[in-house]
């Protein structure tokens, strides 16, 4: 598949940092410092739904997909994971994987709409990137 | 796989009617009109986040959220869909695929939390479950 058409797009690209990139998807770290999160997004130009993915596609990204749901748990243990693929608000195909805990500040509801986010301080970005990058390679 | 053990949690068959039994999961429609809005609830015992699911569950799992995904737009022509795992007020697994508009009551917001869900008058349901049975047969 030709990905060099593929570009991030702006929206989500200001509001999350570069994280990893697997053999489909570019793992970015949403930029909320309330909730360890992750978008995955699939290198597909135009993409917009999941099931519109190419069959040769779809099931790569759905191990990847899963993949980052074992990595945020391995490494936050969190009470629950909640994965999304909902692309209202930018229509790109992106999946969120957030790791939930009964203690965060949305508890019990989904994290969308609830308060406003909390960019990370320089060094908590800093080492929060670096833990994640390593647990990715 | 022995999945004698079985059961619906109650919260979720209060707020839902059967739709069919795939291979691998219990459909549900979520009994508010204002969205089309099905539960794919795969029947495994004690089974909370997707990535638990053994292997060979988990796979054909996949297949049958993107058939849910598919049979919900061929029949509604949403402009987008929604598919999420969440599980946070109700621990059993159970992926939510909803069928959203631009001029639904929640757009471009996520549905939960927004306002009350109105359940579907008798004949609407009625037809809804006949209308969507048979595109799952």
């Amino acid at each position: 598949m030709d990905t060099s058409a593929f570009q991030i797009h702006p929206q989500l690209a200001q509001t999350s940092y570069p994280l990893a990139s697997l053999a489909y998807s570019e793992l970015r770290l949403v930029d909320d410092a309330r909730y360890p999160w992750i978008l995955v997004i699939p290198r597909v130009p135009d993409a917009v739904e999941l099931i519109d993915l190419p069959p040769e596609v779809r099931t790569p990204v759905g191990i990847e997909i899963d993949h980052v749901c074992r990595v945020l748990r391995d490494v936050f243990a969190p009470y629950k994971l909640n994965v999304a693929a909902l692309g209202n608000q930018v229509r790109q195909l992106h999946v969120h994987v957030i790791a939930r805990y009964v203690d965060d500040p949305a508890w019990p509801n989904p994290v969308w709409g609830v308060g406003s986010s909390e960019p990370y301080p320089e060094d908590a970005l800093a080492s929060r990137l670096r833990l994640l990058s390593a647990a990715f390679q």
